[in-house]
């Protein structure tokens, strides 16, 4: 950790930082420039509060030289981690790519396992369909909860998918037991004690990036759950919040997948369909994810019948899914 | 709600979407322009979807013409909120100011009583600390939890001040028993089944707008908790993340406190020491914040050693704190 | 253009509304609902000030219904532009692509006659190299200016590249008579007088976003210039200002690709050195920008020593720049 | 200037990059810890380029310790700047207060001098108005340009008010002969070449942060105007663009207030008007933003007969600003 003095840090109080820095077990390499006096602090930085070091009146600026995040950096463990996923040897990460597919939110039983039939066709590794459902008003659908569950067990049942579905509340934990992959949505990204909990558990946890998460904050999010014991995170990023929100609903921000691939060993998927909000846009940016490097996808398709109005919602249609596949796959063989 | 269609949207397809519209029990109102067709939908459109309907290949924009939050809207409730904090006769909102003061975290007892003291003194009328810290890195400091309100309550013991202290995690909400205010921080402002709970007290909810929250999301969530039961709601500004992150740690924004002023009857408080981060800004927001009229501050005071070397920290020591607090006082008499 | 009254408007005050907007010319449609009143504003409103208009005590929204670009607009003009660049018959849009590479500033001649050298045998079909550089510091240095245009004019007669560069004040245009392509930076995109002067000229201009530009604002840019009478434009996306700044110099918005191509019918390359700041991240950003349908791309290329020592710079060296685009023409074959 | 090496950052080329920064004239101070080696360098720093030495594959990172800006620089000119306005001894910053007020565009006569009549009246000891108008779109009305200045010009003969109004193009420059103080504008705020040409003058330059630009950008453009031989420039913040967009404009970043009088001695106006859009916000965000520590105010008054109809207009009526300038005065007194 460096922490540079301001210009006029006078003599006394700096030897009293310096003091007060080597009292808490630090080794201190002072370096004295034309204007400014720089502090190189050397031994267990971990336990020095920043914030606090910045606020003295006589720091200019306090820079931490190493990665606040340890057991998700690539620094120490180089090898791409692999997720496995469900109990059929399924593999995510390391090359294994994943194309998880399925609606927004589990309606009925007909439609989910019609649903995951169609996309396991087309070529999807994994179902997803939300139970649970963070909705922004209290008088929207909050999801079908446990039944949902139920329903999605059915359709795994049916087409052999591993399911991915959504947690909010730490108390209702026991309905994921049959779970493949628990996700962590992007409201609940800095819920520590829910990712304390879920630290604690085998099961591969899908976290997604805060609405408005910074690459770094994901890390440390997925540092919680690995501190607490649980190695199998895959990280997902879905768009984040921005200035420009009349086209689409965020700004997926794809530069984010090369960042995270050189920060962590840990898998990277993106979820197109969340972040543009409009079915129009889910194909050219599921390519555009493919071709940044991402190790999966995350993908809404429906079968509504309103939907059939259209070609323009957020969820594809299994039909235009079958199409998207395939282009998919043309690209990462194109990618080798 | 009002929807209006593509140019070029083929007749037939209008046709279908107005049947459809209106046996989800909705009035259509149809209005044909040179260029585009406009349907008014009157009736009860809080269960329409809008995103769905948005997504419609022959949409070309949906805008809802009615606010989505009720119970904290304005319009229904013309009068401020006052609201009842602890048993001896306070209030905060419609005209009575509410001067939240104390520590950070709370780290020891004589500490905490101490700047209890100290800023009840200076004119105080609640006392802040932290137990339950929500750290972006597992190995920071996680507060005193349980021990962290003990100590909280003594220290209102000996000073009287009612207290305010942060719930992280629903399981812990009986520790939170003779707590006068429960605040709910950034990073849990759209923890819903959180909301949900805490709306089945009938404890004072001081609830901090997301880190990325607009001013409709902070309403939405407040209506989470008054759609469960509990009216005692008080809103906190407390800084948005912005582009601009180097000489404050998030911008303060301030506007938000006329805009909510205007759009509800609840209470707005604002919190600069978080928003800024640096003692040196603290002053000038605080006395900001009460001209743009809001009914309460929440501020950082603290007494640690180390601060003597300071006079730069976010937290302010008891000293500026006195001298901050007469200021205060004298722009809300100037207001009148 | 609609207009939302509110709740609580007068019939006296609505009446004088409708009388006023009737004298600007306008058909206004009323529309009764249960809770508002809606007009429905039919005609010229392209003169009509929306701003004011919202700002009207009785008024609680107003919305375009028409796009408020026309030139530009895909709607009118279903056809891709396709933008003939130099004189030997090349060309960018409606399926040309264009591969823009060189070094972010002109330095000597050996260097940019080396660097074009190198980049057209690699593939590259224009040559880019900044003689006029808008710097954020008065003392940073400031581009070789007229001199540089010269050198990259030598360039061009070594290669028979079209050559690109910025232009920053309309009094040097004389100095642009023989480049190909001339660019507006992200700093100048709302520079409207530049803009209307740039409209007066045949030559293709490549418009950038602007530093954190919407997307409308972008468009409305590119109509001024056609407003003027070029109507050769190119649009660059180039990465926007958002909050996250720690890995990547911008966010780089692959969304807007898309979007742009179905608002508009010029072409859009994208520019991902600019927005990332680091060459690590060029080629993933590169690859994903052709999946997402970039019409081109602009790399900045360099072989200055230092960056011998550096496979890590914004600018990639000439060895780097020859395997990417290998990699650009697969994902290019991927995609038909 | 700080550089951090990386961890896995052979000597060879540690070595080379020392000899190279050797030769650039710089002293390099070596300190190796644990982990990291650090670089000091010291000597004349400002013409290295840290985004090269930055993309070096061997450097983590580069911090430099000294700030970019020299003249702007209140730790190399203690003393508040004091900026002499007209002939007739008015003066701003160092304790003088600036209020500006006047019509957003010019439109008659009329208007301007009834307007300018009305405010002085009240308190104000400027007038603006917008003669050259930067419009979003090429369609809207761009202003009466040298007529609207001559209009100003009247107005300030009758009331001896000074004038404010903006600059778009520098070729105009000879209409701004007899203006008192020249505006740029946040789409303008990096034409550098615009700020290279009106460093040349002696007038006072009201210079506005950008549509988003930084704290740093704006002092780093006052720079450009200093460096160019003008030293009276006045900063204006005027709201920043975030994604929190639905209820306000922009979002007023009032903490730039005092971050501003901390870094630079230049005097710190506020415009409320521009920054919210909406006159019921204008009077809370006025007070607020002297509360903060403002050297000035710039606020939108008009009379237009159409604004008769509101109180909500960006626009405050005479009769509104009267009232408004009253309070601002008393919280003045009250800050004392």
């Amino acid at each position: 950790m460096i922490a540079v003095l301001k210009h006029d840090a006078s003599p006394e109080r700096t030897e009293m930082l310096i003091e007060w820095l080597k009292k808490q077990g630090l080794g201190v390499h002072v370096s004295q420039g034309e204007y400014t006096t720089v502090l190189g602090l050397i031994g267990n930085t971990k336990n020095v509060d920043m914030d606090m070091l910045r606020s003295l009146d006589i720091v200019e600026s306090v820079t931490r030289v190493t990665d606040p995040f340890k057991a998700v950096n690539r620094k120490f463990h180089p090898d791409d981690s692999v997720i496995p996923i469900g109990n059929a040897g399924l593999t995510l990460g390391g090359g294994s790519f994943g194309l998880i597919a399925g609606p927004c939110s589990v309606e009925c039983c007909d439609q989910i396992v019609g649903v995951a039939q169609r996309v396991k066709l087309a070529g999807a590794n994994m179902l997803r369909g939300g139970s649970f459902k963070p909705r922004t008003s209290p008088y929207d659908f909050q999801g079908l909860g446990g039944e949902g569950i139920r329903l999605l067990l059915e359709a795994k049942k049916a087409t052999g998918l591993p399911i991915v579905t959504e947690i909010m509340d730490i108390r209702t934990l026991d309905l994921f037991e049959d779970v493949d992959v628990i996700q962590v949505g992007a409201r609940n990204t800095q819920n520590f004690d829910l990712l304390k909990e879920l630290g604690k558990t085998n099961k591969p946890i899908l976290l997604k990036r805060g609405l408005a998460g910074t690459i770094k904050e994901l890390l440390m999010s997925a540092e919680y759950i690995i501190a607490s014991g649980n190695e199998n995170v895959i990280l997902c990023e879905r768009g984040i919040r921005t200035y420009e929100s009349t086209y689409t609903r965020n700004t997926l921000d794809l530069s984010a997948v090369p960042v995270l691939k050189e920060l962590t060993h840990l898998p990277v998927v993106v979820d197109p369909s969340h972040a543009t909000g409009r079915a129009s846009l889910v194909g050219s940016m599921a390519l555009a994810a493919v071709a940044a490097g991402a190790d999966g996808l995350m993908i809404e398709v429906h079968n509504d019948p309103i939907h059939a109005l259209s070609d323009g919602a957020q969820s594809l249609t299994p039909d235009a899914f079958d199409d998207l596949a395939k282009r998919i796959f043309k690209i990462r063989e194109a990618l080798v």
